[in-house]
Parts: C-alpha cells; structure tokens; sequence
C-alpha cells in the first residue's frame, strides 16, 4: 500500500511552504522542506545554498553551466536532481508525509499516492510578503519576485516536461491571496 | 455591496456543469448555464445553436469568420460577446449566483465580489464521461474533447487575453477526476 503524500509546489512569496508546515502540523505528518536540502548537502558534498540556488536554475541558467558544453556529460545540476530524486522518492516510500517544492509531484507521479497541490497569490501579495519575511533587498520585490517565478518554471519546465502553475498539473491549486493562508490549510487538510 | 458570485470554467466532460449546478444548490442561490444561451438567443435574434457553437469559436475559428475580413467591422461573434458581456453583468448586479462558462470570470473581474472556479479532470476520467452523458459520436471521445479544449482555450484567449486554466487566474482549480464532483462541491460551497 502507498503511502500518501502531499506535495506543495508554490509561487516565491505565495506563503506556501507555512500552508506546507501548517497542514503538516494539522494532520500530524512530517513536513519536507529545507531539511530536504541538508540531506541533498550530506549526500553530495556540495554546500547547502548552492543547493538552494541550483533548485531554482535549469541547466545553461546561470554562466557556470552555459560555459558547460552538455555534450561533454551532466552538470552539477544534473548530479543534484539524481540526488534529490532519490531521497524524495525514499521519503515518500518510508512515511506519509507533506513535501515542499523540488518537483516532488514529478518525481513521485508514478510511486507514491499523491495530492499534488499549487499555491500562487498576485504579485502585490507576495511583493508585501516577502518583504516582511525577508526584508528588503537592493532589487525591487517585484524584480525579485519576477525573477524567482522565471527560474521555478525554467527549472521545472527543464527536468519535467510540465508546465509549472498548469492546473491540469494539480489536484487542486490555491490563491493564498485571496483564499488566505489558514483557509488553504483547511482545504488542504480536509482532501487528506 | 458587491453580490457574491462563483464562476466555473471547466474543461469540457469535467462535470464543471453538474458542479456548478450542485453547489448552487447547496447554497440555496441561482445557477446560469443553459439559461445564459436562451436569454443571449432572445436578445440577439441568434439561434441557439448557433450560440452555444459561437461561444467556443474564436473570430477566425470557422469558415464563416474566416472569410469575414475584420477590416470591414465586427463579426456575429464579437457581437453575441457584447450581448453575453452585458447580460452576465445584469445577472451578477441582480443577485448572488454561480455562472457556468462564457468567460463570466473575465467579464465581471472588476464588477462583482467573485469566486473564480477552474474544473479539469484527466482524459480519460472525461471521455469515459462524455460517452456516458452525451452519448457516442462519429469521432473518438479524445478527439472531441483535444477538439472542444482547444477551441475553448482559442475563444477565451480571444476575448480576455488570459491563458485559459492557468491557475494564476483563478482562485482555486479542482481536478474533478481525482477529487471527485461531490468533494468540489463541497469545498466550493465551504469557500463562499
């Protein structure tokens, strides 16, 4: 019998990786996240916020790799979604569980019994949230947040085939912005 | 004080239409579907057929849009859209309701207090549904459905300028498939 799982991909500065920790809490399941990254840190030997940044650049995103000619084999970049595959597809074999991020809803398509969820909220929603939680920076939070959203969907696009932020792609897809954080909780909590 | 109104746009054999009605109602409010083509047939002079086919065609979408050169003015299409645009606005300025179809999402996007719904389920899910409600055609279940997708995506490409069921333009998307049509109904309902 599969285990069930859910999976969370969201928008930079929708709030979903609280909806992910919160209905974690709620249903008394762990919840996957940035432990995900220290556990792909441990098994690689790469630092954690090259982790963090790689999650988020398709391959031939950012100079390192374009300087990279793939013909001459994989990219770091490649090495790490090897990784990541592995331990989420272990993760989700071993306990049901909320996973954040890192195409989790790809990666276990086929093995695990999935509730495949997609939190956005407008771009004035986020920009405020973001803000607040990770202060200002030297780019606007729009930039920053336009930024962010290209890299997801190029990364997502790049080692899934899938469109990120598709519904066709979901169970069920939330606006946190409008719909509210606890409100997605619920929603969410209730479909387990 | 805006009127509440849920939307639904659906993928075609989704059960969109069945959803719709079932939470309206649940919650004891007016749901326009069918309804919408008699009362755009009455004030149009069109018959409604002919309407229920124009609202998945795009301008330029079949023969008779095809030869009409839009340098010379409006289409039928363009003018059933006027006519729908000021109904679905009398109809959500009258009383709280849901409204199925008929990019109602787009149309009241600034006048009404408005819950915007997207309905899709996997293909097989719909062909095996379509069969069952509409009976069998000449053409594959599959290939009405890709058919009837891409015209309604066309259409409402057309008229709003919005990708259709891109979840960053609705509120929530439900896949019909995996939840199942009651479960929509009642998160639907919960949400108003």
């Amino acid at each position: 019998m599969k285990n069930r799982v859910i999976t969370i991909s969201r928008e930079f500065g929708s709030g979903g990786r609280t909806i992910g920790k919160k209905t974690a809490e709620k249903l008394g399941i762990p919840c996957y996240d940035n432990e995900l990254i220290g556990q792909i840190a441990a098994q690689s030997g790469f630092n954690e916020n090259y982790i963090k940044d790689a999650g988020e650049y398709a391959p031939g995103g950012r100079l390192s790799s374009a300087l990279w000619n793939r013909a001459f084999g994989p990219t770091n970049e490649d090495y790490l979604w090897k990784i990541q595959y592995k331990i989420i597809t272990d993760l989700a074999e071993k306990e049901p569980c909320v996973i954040v991020g890192r195409c989790a809803d790809y990666i276990l398509r086929d093995t695990a019994d999935c509730l495949k969820v997609f939190i956005h909220a407008d771009m004035k929603f986020r920009a405020e949230r973001i803000v607040k939680v990770y202060g200002e920076r030297e780019s606007s939070p729009e930039q920053r947040l336009r930024d962010k959203d290209k890299r997801r969907a190029a990364y997502h696009r790049f080692y899934t085939d899938m469109k990120w932020g598709h519904a066709q792609n979901y169970d069920i897809t939330l606006n946190s912005g409008t719909l509210g954080i606890d409100r997605c909780v619920d929603i969410i909590a209730s479909l387990y």
